[in-house]
């Protein structure tokens, strides 16, 4: 078996441009890229499976399915503008080697490529370890070229600050640019900072992102139910929040009156 | 070295349904499939070797033996009733890469293809993680698609609880269902409840597993050896049981008077 | 690069007999079989280098060496006699990945039937876990027949406690059996008892092997070196042994009169 | 996709001589090698990529970056002179399993091969564990023929320890030697001692690397800047020492009067 792209409807994009939300840090590409097929009603065109994902299968309302990454496809109304293929998906490549993520992220690009794509957004959660629960999320970006950095700050990304506060970036992200860029294709990564601890989702960074990728792409999105799912996730945090002091008092009676623990994980 | 299945006998089946049983959690799918070659008298049709198992070889009467899974036919007598090819083997993928894992059931799926497979049944163990000794063995089941939900819940199997209290399938139970589909096939995997601990097998929830099976298959099996087998593990067990109250005792002489330790492991 | 044998001198052997020492459990095979190399003046005729090795480099009288395994050749001078072809190394596989394993021995065994090998020996080591010191050291077996099992307990082999008392055998001295019973030659695997404990190599087994080997391989061979490296060890083993009760009574002066810690490691 | 060299300018080398300076040990080969680089401002003639270089992609100056390995030629002035090709790079083989190491030892060959490069200087560090602040850094050798012990050591390297003090180099600095041997080149490592902790790297060590292939190649180079590093590395690490000492005292303070700990990690 082979990293194979199944295709499941034809299209001729103009002008396409991948946006990648595979799953990584907080899920903030992930629910970004989610939201915006759902607010679109982008379609499905195709399913990428890989013998370099983990040999699990999920279940999903009692039916069996394989693991994989899903292309979608957004028509830009405009007669000017350019379409969009988002790129979702269970996992990133699994094994344990090194060259399952190469071979994965190459056969995207094939696939892209043969659809016009020159353009490609990656996105995903850059993990500071803090909460600081007044502070505004910032969203970080790198990109293939110097050019775009010009380009693209004024949309409110951080481009100054990634190459010190990042540095690497693990995975499919920063290798679709890498690669990307070897193909001729201009990429930029947005990150938006999230806690980074493992499990929790990160809703409102995703939210950030959102409200900085739609402008780039000048997508008119309501941004409301990304706003609900993010108080929801602080009304959860909150609960969590409450109930560890709760244990932490219980277990160390004596440390009454010392500063309160304000964190989460 | 490649992944290779050796023909020991040519066979021509009229029908054939898939039913695997290879190593699992508490043994389950193994010793449920084992039953079925025993008491059916299954001959044994074809031989796989994979350079993606463990680099072990067995020794069994002193002889050395390469580690393998084995395909066994039995013909059904009934002249519109359907053949089964069974598998069970020593071991799944045993490489730390990914790939091991698909190339196997590919080749398994290559093996059934040809010999006109269009039904599978996968067979294995869920573990719970508890032992209730007075709870009914639950089976619970996942398809490949959800018309064979209505078709099978009737046999005794939950098919409704297995997304929130499964969600993922390991190894080629899933692996075999979710890339048969990819051939037309339809599949059902069947799964016993099982306390999952380790080194143990659970002859009592293969039983289970028998009885549902042998139903949906129509197959008339004496289950006598197999309740046996269940008996004389609960006999272990309880020993064990015994054996660890009394150590438990003298570790904790304080303990005495809370409530019995009735658990094993 | 591939896992490829480089002939370093072209031979016919006549009736050739693989006897395979690579590095295992203390050394056993190791030591026996290059003792017969240099007993024989068996000559090199091969080396094998493979990307399945570690990626580590040698230094030997400061001259960089890549890891192999190497092939002499011994030519019986009795005309009816078998010839030897005997396989020694600095490794086995060191990949993470089985295929290693398999890849490497299926080149053995492609070099061996180019030779015209029909009968394979592997030596090892079995662990026990135990030092008896009066106790006498065992031969145990397994065969890629049961036939061969009569033809060759008279040697002195236990070949009927192997199934119980090994149960696996991992790495080339089982799959060259395995592997090589596929290829119509056959093969026994013969386990010299040691402690099994790490760094510490076995040349008392190895010599109880030797013997053995030699008896079956009808070679006249002087065994005094490797008795004198057996007294070396042992007299090694003896001066650990005392350093390691003193410091066991200086860590804890009340334990004695306790009995005396007669074991090492 | 494959390990690959991508050629960005095409040169006719003579007698080219290839020194590889990859990340090891106390950066010192990295160290020795881009300082070459930077005074003889050897030009950027290829790059290497491979998907066994860890999936991650790396930010400079706000711009993606695949991991890379670098050629660069120094075309030396005197018409007798040997050229060079000097290899840096941002890392190894990252996968766990060890094909990749020899896949990009050996198209590294083959790039050098092509070129005309008959000789090779594998430059590293070797971790001894101590830091003796007096003692003189030694540059240990290894080489791929014994012939050239004789002809390298007048020159300070001390080949005749190696075998004993280093007996295993790991990766590309004995991988090309071992490897380059097999094509009919000649090649010697070099290694300067260093402490081996990790993160730290020894610019004192390079430095005297720097002036043993300096010398060996017959270069006229500006040892200033690397004895300005070596001194702010020293300075680091007395400050790091004296903090050490400080969080020591606090720590045990009984301890004050035993002896001073003068050592970092």
């Amino acid at each position: 078996m082979e990293t194979a792209i199944k295709v499941i409807k034809k299209v001729k994009p103009k002008k396409p441009i991948l946006v990648e939300g595979l799953p990584g840090i907080g899920g903030v590409g992930r629910i970004t890229a989610q939201y915006l097929i759902d607010q679109l009603k982008a379609e499905k065109i195709a399913e990428l499976h890989s013998p370099y994902f983990l040999p699990f299968t999920s279940i999903q309302d009692s039916v069996i399915k394989l693991l994989k990454n899903e292309f979608y496809y957004w028509k830009n109304p405009k007669s000017k503008g350019e379409d969009l293929i988002i790129l979702v998906g269970d996992c990133q490549c699994g094994d344990v080697s090194t060259k399952g993520h190469y071979d994965i992220v190459e056969k995207i690009l094939d696939f892209c490529e043969n659809l016009g794509v020159k353009k490609i957004f990656t996105l995903g959660g850059f993990g500071t370890g803090e909460i600081e629960e007044t502070k505004d999320i910032e969203i970080l970006g790198a990109a293939s070229d110097e050019k775009l950095i010009e380009k693209y700050e004024k949309y409110g990304v951080d481009f100054h600050s990634s190459t010190e506060r990042i540095q690497y970036i693990v995975g499919a992200s920063g290798l679709l640019i890498g690669l990307g860029k070897e193909r001729g294709m201009e990429g930029v990564c947005l990150m938006g900072e999230t806690t980074g601890f493992p499990i929790l989702t990160d809703p409102r960074s995703a939210e950030k992102l959102l409200k900085v990728i739609t402008k780039i792409l000048n997508l008119d999105i309501d941004l409301t139910k990304i706003d609900e799912k993010a108080k929801e996730m602080e009304a959860f945090l909150k609960k969590l929040e409450v109930i560890q002091e709760k244990a932490m008092k219980k277990l160390m009676p004596k440390e009454e009156g010392k500063e309160n623990l304000r964190y989460i994980g």
